[in-house]
């Protein structure tokens, strides 16, 4: 079976695998919050077609408060982006030829970026399964990079990292010139961690990414968030490209930062599915990563590599997201998104079935 | 009097000045067209909404299909782009830390994007008034230089360079490797002029840049075009964010291409303005640019700076564009755009007025 690139929309792992596309298909593969946008953008809509016409705010200014006064933040340690993928290809612009580690699994843009800018991109991958930084190993590496970039909440596993560590990690890159890059895109989905934001003001190496488009789903529209001290903003700012915000971004991210109705209603919605997927994968003889957030991995033990059940449920229209591509699993999870209850109740029931069978 | 930054919206301008917003304003200042944007992207909008939460195609495959048949050349050939600003942004990425060559006057963001790559910037400005290409004087320049970045038809001028000049200097650069880049963003406008896509194919020195923005009135949602050779096109591709292009300018990119009698329509009614605006500054003894486009240069001859007239207009509501950060123009014109025709009246009328009193 050949395997669609990442991120693909179902249509195109369809097309890759060759299977044929069945007529009801729930995507498990992406992973944004599974009620849609806050309502009130849909409210909005209209009154934004006018925007279309004009040049955006460059700096996004009003955004830029407003996102200052959430954070607890002076606006010089912010820069808006076009999605958190635009902060990540500028990030690797600073980095440009030097020496990379990235800690795996994760986000494949983070090594995509820093080859394109001719990076040396290594890796330290975390024992699969637990998923943890284990201090001993990840120290005494730091000296010989220039940044290391981490997911935490992690993507694909949705493991938070523990934070004595981060901060130990942080501290050893201060001390021996490298600058740590800790992408938070997923943090709004969290209910008991914490942001790296404030440590930004006390470590110059320090650089957080943060995604708007995932908690809000508006992924179409683009919108991210570097945080970092104004000396480094001031050189993000300047490779960035002229209105690379959308006018359209800018209003919706307005309206979205304020819903904290709407954050605290998902969270707690994702959470009490979370608890139920993770006792049925139990009962049933899965593993399951120790998932904080709105998606997981999960693996079925007695197969080495997942690529059977991931045909197995292409076919019954429940597409999964393939982990071929994630340094440390290559193949053997899968990862789902937390989707409305009666949507992971078909994927349990799918299961359920494979786990009969098999 | 102090004077705004470049590309600013009317409200800032009258901040920098320092001078009281008027109740009505004109805005010259911005060239996009007058007419707005096609009106099938109104009736679409609402349609759009649901586009917000998906992943873009990070290719916008559709759209370059529909453009690569418009234009006449292969999908490999064309990168869409988050507006003309994020290809300017990755072209200098190229070329980073090479000599530059900026053909000048021209819009600022060439020179911007490659001083944020190090690159060392040097100008070619032309004669003031006449703004035509020498060749005498420029050829012998082309050997010194990595990259030549020009703008026909010209910003802030509105002149369209000779054509067999251009193809000359493309010709010369192809000898000497130096890469000709080409912005064509107000190219949609022109009624006579020939595009250089089509040499493309032949030279592999040639980089053409096109805008959406100014023809669909579409600068809100950011959308561009570049053109080159397939292994140039790689390149900037991988330098390219994942996803920059965002779903919404798809689709109205999609909808634009296709307006061809919007596009008949805009060129006809700015063609009986642009000339009625010729024969009221010739018979007011005011000197203007030799336009093709819909945004002009106008100088006053008795006056050495345009400051005074400058601030005249504002106090009117009548907001022009400065030139003090164009090489060669240095403040002494002012650009307008091409309104609507009650609107040029308006400016006709004030500047009358001034003459009557100078």
């Amino acid at each position: 079976m050949t395997l669609p690139p990442h991120g693909s929309n179902p249509k195109y792992v369809y097309q890759a695998t060759k299977l044929p596309t069945p007529q009801q298909l729930i995507d498990f593969s992406v992973n944004v919050n599974p009620f849609g946008s806050p309502p009130i953008l849909r409210e909005k809509w209209h009154e934004w077609f006018p925007l279309l016409e004009d040049y955006p705010d460059p700096h996004a200014s009003i955004l830029k408060r407003e996102i200052s006064i959430k954070e607890g933040i002076g606006e010089e340690y912010l820069l808006i982006g076009n999605g958190g993928a635009e902060i990540i290809a500028l990030v690797a612009q600073l980095y440009q030829g030097k020496r990379i580690l990235i800690i795996q699994p994760a986000f494949s843009e983070y090594e995509q970026a820093c080859l394109a800018q001719k990076c040396i991109v290594e890796h330290h991958v975390l024992e699969e399964g637990i998923w943890k930084l284990k201090m001993e190993e990840l120290l005494p590496k730091v000296k010989h990079y220039d940044a290391i970039f981490l997911c935490t909440p992690n993507n694909p596993t949705g493991v938070v990292y523990d934070r004595q560590s981060i901060i130990e990690l942080v501290e050893e890159g201060y001390r021996s010139q490298c600058s740590i890059i800790i992408d938070e895109a997923f943090y709004d989905f969290t209910v008991d961690s914490e942001t790296y934001i404030s440590l930004v003001k006390q470590y110059p190496n320090l650089i957080v990414l943060r995604s708007l488009t995932k908690m809000f789903a508006i992924a179409g529209l683009r919108l991210g968030i570097g945080v970092a001290q104004p000396q480094v903003i001031q050189q993000l700012a300047a490779l960035k490209p002229h209105w690379s915000v959308n006018a359209i971004a800018i209003k919706a991210g307005l309206e979205c930062i304020s819903q904290d109705s709407y954050i605290r209603h998902t969270k707690q919605l994702i959470h009490v599915e979370r608890n139920r997927l993770k006792d049925f994968y139990k009962e049933n003889g899965f593993c399951m990563s120790e998932s904080a957030v709105n998606f997981y991995l999960v693996k079925d033990p007695t197969i080495t590599e997942a690529a059977p059940l991931y045909e197995y449920l292409l076919k019954k229209g429940l597409v999964p997201r393939h982990t071929m591509n994630f340094p440390g699993l290559d193949g053997r999870w899968l990862r789902f998104a937390i989707r409305k209850q009666n949507e992971n109740n078909q994927l349990m029931e799918a299961l359920s079935e494979w786990k009969n069978q098999n």
